[in-house]
């Protein structure tokens, strides 16, 4: 077990599991992954809003009815996966820890506490055991960016990163993703659309991150998200991280074109090999086929996507390397990562 | 007169000028902004390969016949502007130079021989008089991104740029144009596309450029393009300059994501001020709106948009500074910048 204050394991047969926010495009994805991960489910709960009462979600076979969340909906949960924004986490993860479950939460409601531990599994595993009833699924834009460069890190310390982000519609839930195609198919028709979704017309356009701009120090929410976390996630409370957000009309892959500087001076050879294997990341970085990630391919995939791997030529002190990666948004950087912290969870 | 080598100016009526490639994406906005420019021609001639010989193009209300490019083409020609390719630029850039025509060419063919001026009107005019009978115009993703920093270079020099680009389909020409708009017509559709222009699926993808990357490197040749023309542009043969080349689904305007690093410490406040009014670049900087560049502003404008300008908190001593432009591919990208060195070799 985790931690004295986790929730005792169910039996052999499985987990009670809830998922609110079941109807969102990660909550479909994180049904998906218990079933496809062979999670050891002993009843599924999901959860969702009121306006989809009614709705149903097949899991093994079984057909499921959508219940509202409600303080009553905890009742005899073990785990509970949250992803349904942070007022709906602030609100109910306290009633699912006093109902016994350990709350896996995607929402950046409670990231940055303290005693909160904010898990990437390939990275920071060991952290699950302090939780207190909540653990973090971090930022997907910071998931995708951070999961390649930790087998570097490891050996040899990264002191600054920059990352410019080309990030996809379904970080903004699944009606962002039904904007996306709308204004793209009233666009090549020559209709007017009218956006709702999002703050910026999205049909072959691209746009700053649509999270709020501080004005003090001129990042975006989405941001600070990035390079809090990942400080946070590596353990690395120095870490010089500076990150640009941008949507790009793309439904559900993120992409990152990544910089950064090593303690010692480092060569792409010694990337690849460092890579190579890493789990959770697969090289793509074919040079000769100008083959490298790309959203069509990280779509569906569990792996980060890495390439372009090279000397960045504007640091002659051979310290730094430049790479493009892309991630499943809402796999990786999202519903599977929550599912493989419950499976740490169990195990650890 | 630029040059001892240069023609003589034609009459007050204006000038012959030819257009080489005139059927292209570039070509055609070529052609517009010599009108709308009001641009002194007294004759224009429309060059393309003999496939095109058959279109018409209208200039100042005048229909005008497409004719083949040849040997015989130049003949009186005072200006040329040429964007057909490499290739073509290497054959009849010669034939037009020797007929006494000044070349301005679009293509890559000529643009780091030593004795051709590359120039951005705004930043390096005083390079047009050296020509010897041909000025290159820079790479588009290059113009785009260093517009902007030369009223910053000019007073606290930049040691080192680092960039990401969200590039547009017209930059590899009005085919892959047609193909990002017949591939995501196909792809909202649930129809299968085979792409014939790019060599990956465009619709609702990202990926790294489509030019030769060079082994040895690690760059593609589209990057490379911007790190030399930058230096020669900015005449700064020392700058470290590191650049990350990527295709979005977008139509014509390029964003590109900075960051750069002063001799001195800067402030985003002094970059604002620098930029304020400065030839070319307009702000869109608005912190409050969520409201920065974008390639659905930038497409058909002239300026170069610039905002989300802030102090980059990964550079501790103050000396560094991020921002975010757009700019259209074709216009100041491309046949903008070209017509504007015609201007400014007239009045040399």
């Amino acid at each position: 077990m985790a931690s004295a204050t986790s929730p005792s394991p169910g039996q052999a047969a499985g987990y009670v599991v809830a998922v609110v926010g079941a109807t969102g495009a990660v909550g479909v994805e994180m049904v998906r992954c218990l079933e496809q991960r062979n999670f050891p489910v002993s009843q599924l709960r999901l959860l969702a809003s009121k306006r989809s009462v009614g709705k149903r979600l097949v899991f093994r076979g079984e057909d499921i009815a959508i219940q509202e969340t409600t303080a009553d909906s905890f009742k005899g949960v073990q785990i509970a996966l949250f992803s349904a924004g942070s007022g709906i986490s602030k609100e109910f993860a306290p009633v699912a820890v006093r109902a016994g479950a350990i709350v896996i939460d995607n929402s950046s409601a409670f990231r940055m506490d303290a005693d909160v531990p904010l898990v990437v599994p390939e990275i920071n595993p060991q952290q699950i055991a302090r939780n207190t009833g909540v653990i973090a699924n971090p930022n997907c834009a910071a998931i995708i960016s951070i999961l390649p460069l930790w087998p570097v890190h490891r050996r040899n310390p990264i002191q600054r990163l920059t990352l410019a982000t080309y990030q996809a519609a379904s970080g903004a839930g699944a009606a962002a993703m039904e904007e996306l195609q709308e204004a793209t198919r009233a666009h090549l028709e020559g209709r007017e659309y009218q956006h709702k979704v999002l703050p910026h017309p999205y049909a072959f356009n691209v746009f700053s991150h649509n999270t709020k701009v501080d004005p003090a120090t001129g990042y975006n929410d989405e941001e600070t998200k990035v390079m809090n976390e990942a400080r946070k996630i590596f353990g690395e409370p120095a870490l010089r991280v500076s990150a640009t957000c941008v949507r790009v009309p793309v439904l559900r892959a993120h992409c990152v074109a990544l910089t950064f500087e090593c303690r010692d001076p480092i060569t792409p050879a010694q990337v690849r090999e460092l890579l190579t294997g890493a789990p959770g990341v697969k090289l793509m970085d074919n040079v000769e086929k100008n083959y490298f990630p790309m959203p069509k391919d990280a779509s569906g995939q569990d792996d980060i996507l890495v390439g372009r791997i090279r000397q960045d030529v504007s640091d002659p002190t051979g310290h730094s390397i430049s790479l493009f990666c892309a991630g499943d948004q809402l796999l990786k950087g999202a519903a599977l990562n929550a599912v493989q912290i419950a499976e740490s969870w169990i195990t650890a």
